[in-house]
């Protein structure tokens, strides 16, 4: 079985990882040059999986045509914002793979999701996976146990995959509700920060389960309305996801609300994190569809508007409110 | 506004100490001569509630009846495997009085919940109410934010409650699914164990996330089955309060977990925690209900029949399941 993965980062290295341990033969296209040199020469990303070392089983080159060439499937772990033109360029390539998307997020100049880019892309959505859930990049590299969901708007698709790409150490589940299970994976982020900014801020854990909770039922309901099922959204890829993103230090989303609720003023290091780009997706997304979302919305004030976290989380946490909304 | 508190341990004082600090006039019952000493003369409770300072309006007693006496709620906060003989013998006391239960757990002998136990010793349910939620009592006591669900079958009787009860840093919902309530504050300790031994073990937050998302499904459809309603389950004392005992340090089932992880046999401290009767009763339930409880049944494998832990937990992490059962 041949696999070509899609994205340097470390989320695409882990699962080019994870595959060619398994020994699947990969073919991982970077975009940055010392990137694949250091892979194929020292079996190391020290950019972004530093201290894994990379299987013989896995290749890098710079051509997307050499990676895709002849793979049974295709891993596309390309940032969110970016995912629509890669797809774009390369579209001949790609047309008539099964594309497995493994990235998270909501295009915040279209507000469509990665399923919906592609089937504007593509003209079709039925070689079209979503793979999503609780992981770590880092953990899944080093081979610790974890597990998925793996999406296509066919049930027995999906299936298919999952029989194909299951294994002890990293199992994965089908699914056909393609929108649910990513717009799970997108929404948590907006959470992750929420929940980062009322730790930095020694709220404690009972105010982080709380948030955390009701930040699943503001996912769920919005979710609802964009046309996913509810019951997604009590799974992997929902609550597995928010729960691991809200309390695992290695989120970034969760490292970036830590340094706002510690008044270090919210650095991004390297990169943005997704959820800055997905919170403006979903208050917008919130607006459309008239879906109350105070977590979301907070977290809005905070980033975008200047607001002071002090106040509005404690605007948050004492809304008058008598009924649980579920 | 009198309140009765009934026990003198964390969660009991915790309570008494907020409930004084708002003002309302607090009567603590409490077993331990020496607690009842150094609370009404040093305002502190050094056993259970270590570095809290009780406010003037609570005071601590050895008698029941003058702890209840004209008590306008009775909160109590008696060890679970304690609370049926504990109401019966104070039954004349208790019985015309709101009666608010803070305790959580199932009787392993009976496999009662305890608004069972409180029908058969009272007649009615009429009077009985449950507070259950995410609530560290250190953190309750120090005055941080916190949520939770009080349950009465009526639920204009619970908004009652909840009106009465509410303030800014500790926010009440109103529920009328007493069961619900009470199952998900009881089961969770056992997921909680399961992910303090694969913490303990090392298997990472990716793991961790799993087996909570895992453990809120079986939570749910033993629950189901006994009566309870299903959103229950995704609330604040459901889901959040495994969130919480699942990733919070101040947790001793969790920490009971953890050191059976890390392989020093599940070291109790002062008591046994709660989860080690529950996973018992939890075990007979799913039998008697006919419910698959995989990870519940790993547990009670690892701490009544001295299965490995490491075994046991990998056989639970590489079940061959292909479908998500939410």
């Amino acid at each position: 079985m041949k696999l070509a993965v899609l994205g340097s980062g470390s989320w695409g290295s882990a699962l080019s990882v994870h595959f060619g341990r398994l020994g699947f033969e990969v073919f991982q296209w970077c975009r940055e040059g010392e990137v694949i040199e250091e892979i194929n020469k020292r079996r190391e990303n020290t950019l972004f999986l530093p201290g894994v070392i990379y299987p013989e089983t896995v290749r890098a080159t710079s051509r997307v045509s050499e990676a895709v060439e002849g793979a049974d499937y295709v891993l596309s772990v390309i940032p969110t914002q970016h995912t629509s033109s890669f797809w774009k360029d390369n579209r001949a390539l790609l047309e008539d793979k099964p594309l497995i998307c493994a990235s998270k997020g909501i295009e915040v100049e279209s507000l469509r999701t990665l399923s919906q880019i592609y089937r504007e892309v593509f003209g079709s959505s039925d070689n079209y996976f979503v793979l999503s859930g609780p992981t770590f990049a880092l953990e899944v590299a080093k081979g610790l146990p974890a597990a998925a969901v793996i999406s296509n708007l066919s049930s027995s698709r999906a299936f298919k995959v999952v029989e194909e790409l299951n294994s002890k150490s990293f199992r994965f589940y089908a699914s056909d509700d393609v929108l649910g299970v990513e717009l799970g994976g997108a929404l948590k982020n907006v959470i992750a920060i929420a929940t980062g900014i009322s730790d930095g801020m020694g709220l404690g854990n009972n105010a982080r389960a709380a948030l955390i909770t009701r930040g699943l039922h503001e996912i769920k309901r919005l979710g609802k309305a964009i046309g996913a099922r509810e019951e997604t959204f009590y799974g992997l890829s929902g609550l597995g996801d928010l729960v691991l993103t809200c309390t695992g230090d290695l989120s970034r989303n969760r490292q970036f609300g830590l340094s706002i609720g510690r008044g270090e003023g919210g650095v991004n290091g390297k990169f943005v994190v997704e959820g800055v780009y997905t919170v403006k997706a979903a208050v917008k997304l919130s607006k459309k569809f008239s879906i109350e979302m105070p977590i979301t919305e907070a977290v809005y004030r905070i980033v975008y508007e200047g607001s002071s976290p002090k106040e509005v989380m404690e605007e948050l946490l004492s809304r008058p409110v008598k009924e649980e909304s579920l």
